[in-house]
Order: C-alpha cells, then sequence, then structure tokens
C-alpha cells in the first residue's frame, strides 16, 4: 500500500458474532486491511480499524453499513457510551502518500453515497465538517439519539449535512469525518461509584479545565463491578497519554480508590507509545527513530 | 528489503568525525540502511545499527574495519567499556525473512574476509561461538585489551577462532557473532561515587544473583559528574527493561542517590517498547498488533 488512510469505525454493537461476520465479509477486499477490532460490552460498541486506500475504504464502509442497516436496531440500542447511530461515527485519518484534504474528500464522498444509498441522515466532523457547530463530535452526539431524534427536523444545528432530516429506522444518522491520529484511552477503576468516575472525568476534560485535547466522560462498567474513565486524546503530542493517566491516579488517590488500569482501544500511534516509554524511563530524548520496526516500514 | 539482518557495530572510538565518515562511506552501499549512530564520549565507544541483506552487511563490515585500522589505535584507547579492538563486537540478528541459521552463516563468512583481510585475530560468539568459553562476550572481552594482547598466545582459552594467535597493531581484536535482539540499557545516577554504580550493576547482573539475563557494570561518566549503570539485556522477553529500571531506581534509593534517567543504545524493538508502555499504564494485554505502523511493515 502506497497511500495508507485509517478508519477506526465505531459500531454501535458488542455481538462479537456480528463484528466477525463484518470483519468476514469485508477481509476480502483489494488494498484493505482489517487492522483491528474489539467490542466492550458495557459500552455496547465495537471499533473496527480499517487501513487502505480511499477505493477499498470507501467499498468497506458502504458494505459495514448495509449490513448494519439489516443486523442493528439503533432504536433498541442500550449502552453507556453516547451514540447516535448504528454505524456511530467513521472518521478518516491520513497515515502514509495522503494528506487531510485526502481524507476530507474521501469523507464527503462516502457520506454523499450512504446518504444517497440508505436514506440515511449524514453529519460531517472534525476537519470534514461543513458547518463549525459540527466540528465537535461530542456535540453532535449531545443527549445520544434519544434527543438527537426529537431535535433533528426542529433545530436548526441539529438538521444533518446530507439526507433526510428524519432519523433512519435501524441506522439512526451517521457521522462522517476527517481528523488526526487519535488515542482512545480508558483507565477503570476499583469502585462501583459512578459518581467517582465522572468526577474524574470532569477534572481530566479539556473543556472543563483539564488537559486541553482531551474529551472524558466517566462510565459504569456492570459487567466488571468497575467505573471508568472513558477519554478521547484528540492530540496526543500536546496532551498526552502519561499525562492522562497520572492524572487520573492522582485524583482516584484523592478519593481513596484503587486504579485497576488502563486499556488502549483500537490503534496507537508508535509515536504515542515512544513517549509513554520515554516519559516512564526517565528518557525524555527517546524517538521513534530508535524503534527497529520504524526502519523496516 | 526481503531479508533484512540487524547488526550493532560497536567501534572503540567517541570521534563523531570519524564515525560520520564512516557512515557516509557505507551509506552508499544498495541494500544497506544506517539505521542509528551514537557515541559517548566516556565510554569512548560508539555505535552504528545497520539494516540489510547479507552481501551488503558484509561490505559495510570489510569497509568499516579498513578504515578503523587505518583511523583507530586500540593499543592508545582508553575509556570506562572492556573492549578488545578497534572494531569490537560485529554481532548479526536476525530480523526478517532469515533465521539464526542464516546470521551465524554471515558471521563466519565475514569473520573468515576479516580475518584473512587484515592478518586480525577474529573470536566468534553468541550462537556463532565454535567453542563453549567463546559464547560469553563479557567472557572475551574480559581484561580488556590489556589482558588479552598477554594472554592470546599463552592461555589456550584465549586463542583467536580465526587469524593469528598476535593482537594487531591498530585493530587489536575482532569479536563477531550472532544473537537474537539485545537492549543496551542505561540508568545514570546523579553521584559521582562509582563504588555505588559498581554495586547497584552487581544487584541487577545476572550472573551475582540479578536479573538472569541481563550483563551489568558500573561505569563513571566523568564528562558528566556522574555514575552509570550499563546494561545489555540480552532477552528483554525474560528479564524486561521495567524490572531492570524498577530494580535500579530502588537500589539507588537505599543509597540515597537520585535516578537522572535512561538511554537506550542503539534500537529497541517493537515489541519492547510496547512491554514498557504496558507495564506502567496498567495494561498487561497490550501487543504489537494494537501499534499502527506495525501494519505498515
Amino acid at each position: 500500500m502506497k497511500r495508507v488512510i485509517q478508519s477506526a469505525i465505531n459500531l454501535s454493537t458488542s455481538s462479537p458474532f456480528l463484528v466477525e461476520k463484518i470483519v468476514e465479509e469485508i477481509s476480502g477486499l483489494p488494498g484493505l486491511k482489517v487492522a483491528d477490532y474489539s467490542s466492550d460490552p458495557d459500552h455496547n460498541r465495537s471499533v473496527v480499524t480499517l487501513i487502505g486506500e480511499e477505493e477499498s475504504l470507501e467499498k468497506a464502509v458502504l458494505k459495514i453499513v448495509e449490513i448494519a442497516e439489516k443486523e442493528i436496531d439503533i432504536s433498541r440500542h442500550r449502552g453507556e457510551h453516547p451514540r447516535v447511530g448504528a454505524v456511530d461515527v467513521i472518521p478518516f485519518t491520513p497515515w502514509r502518500g495522503v494528506d487531510m484534504g485526502d481524507c476530507k474528500k474521501l469523507a464527503w464522498k462516502v457520506g454523499e453515497k450512504v446518504a444517497e444509498r440508505f436514506d440515511v441522515p449524514v453529519y460531517f466532523y472534525g476537519e470534514a465538517a461543513l458547518r463549525e457547530e459540527h466540528r465537535d463530535l461530542s456535540r453532535i452526539r449531545r443527549g445520544g439519539y434519544e434527543l438527537l431524534k426529537e431535535e433533528i427536523d426542529k433545530v436548526p444545528e441539529r438538521h444533518p449535512d446530507l439526507g433526510p432530516a428524519k432519523i433512519h429506522p435501524t441506522l439512526g444518522a451517521v457521522v462522517i469525518g476527517a481528523r488526526g491520529p487519535l488515542v482512545a484511552f480508558n483507565v477503570n477503576l476499583k469502585t462501583q461509584d459512578l459518581d467517582i468516575a465522572k468526577a474524574i472525568a470532569r477534572k481530566l476534560r479539556g473543556e472543563t479545565g483539564g488537559l486541553r485535547y482531551v474529551k472524558a466522560i466517566g462510565i459504569s462498567l456492570k459487567s466488571k463491578d468497575m467505573v471508568q474513565v472513558s477519554m478521547n486524546l484528540l492530540d496526543f503530542k500536546k496532551s498526552t497519554i502519561y499525562q492522562a493517566f497520572e492524572l487520573v491516579k492522582l485524583e482516584a488517590k484523592r478519593w481513596g480508590v484503587e486504579v485497576k488500569g488502563g486499556e488502549i482501544i483500537g490503534l496507537l500511534p508508535l509515536e504515542a507509545l515512544v513517549d509513554v516509554a520515554g516519559f516512564y524511563l526517565g528518557i525524555p530524548e527517546l524517538s521513534v527513530e530508535q524503534v527497529l520496526e520504524y526502519h523496516l516500514f
């Protein structure tokens, strides 16, 4: 692959059967690689990470939406994580031989096809946003599917960028965008007190005074009798993984709560990994060039 | 490159001028990449890490020995690190499309050419050792150039595997071998007391009861007014970087000495990096497959 775009597709299901079916259906596509997939029963979500060129990603996305339309019913979906659709978010991230402009174009092209073929409302977010109020994913998802359904044809901000101003019966809505690499990093706490996770999330969140490029929410992990601070690091070079982890640990200590450990959802850029290791080993100058495999790409 | 062998060549010089000259001279070789090079004034050593196929590595090594013969004089070399030659150690490590057998063959072939062309004693170590007593590099280097010079024609164990039983006037001896990936990891301590570094090294060293696959020595860093625990992790999956780091920190605490930080010399395998990050972030299941770049190799 000379041109490489990454797409970490967020699905509103945690059925391993369904995710494996999807992976199987798209695995044969030429120029595409399913790099990772994982499901979380408490979030009731799955992330399937694809890498490939434009054409194969477009085909894969259309296939996934086609399967989701039949197999997922967003109106009956329950889960701890905010979502507006069965295929909730489709981000495109430039990786090799492409730039953000290519990813924006791909987002718009795929969005058009999805809206047209499935008659579903489509929102463009991140770098592909057509309206400022849709740039921030969390603003589009605020109140989840339930609130969007109510407001979609009433509140101007909530109108989709493409497709009908009407929720699709099974798909809900689809949010498609272009963005830089993001790190999905969760920290699990040995308590069932959701308020603690929410309070810590508030301390971490850039919006409420925490780390500038961190999005954070508190979530209950019923299957594990724990709670979780679930974070997205939108710019891991500026708001780093180790900062997020150490701040969660500090706050947890203040509440007298033990930290079970971290979780990376989807893929981690090598640079983020080097940053973590360099911090904890006291090697500020550690670089990706010092990783052997870096020279084999 | 389909076949990839790594060679972290250890030179007994810390002259940036000379190292850059060497890098320049070999950079043009087809099928070869100079992945990394660095010099340390206290060790008075440099490591040049090459990756490439057999033929190009052979050419590069011969070129390096040719330059070293003229530009380095081991008889006048001073430095904190044990060494027996100007081109002190040439290890070959299998990486992609090759196995340890290929690296052993390459070591023997290169050793033959080096011994013949430069009339220098050659020792085979590690997996390429022809005699059990030469398997362990530290045993070959014990007492350094000075002791080897005295014993080379007198003590049977010290006889070279190839070439004359007589130290070469400028090159000294050359140790060539095959080995798995090794992590060269140093920890610097904010004290000038060499005895503390030596005592901590003893605690870390497998031989004296420390971590099984760790080699460790205490070294004085005169240029930095510090001392160093200089380690080789011969099997970083079994004796890990974070174990070594945490144990040095614990021992340093006992001596009331502050740890300045770590240092990685040469390259780090991705797996070792993942292991460190997984440990410090509390993610025991973190895997190389979760690193985006892993899918781009």
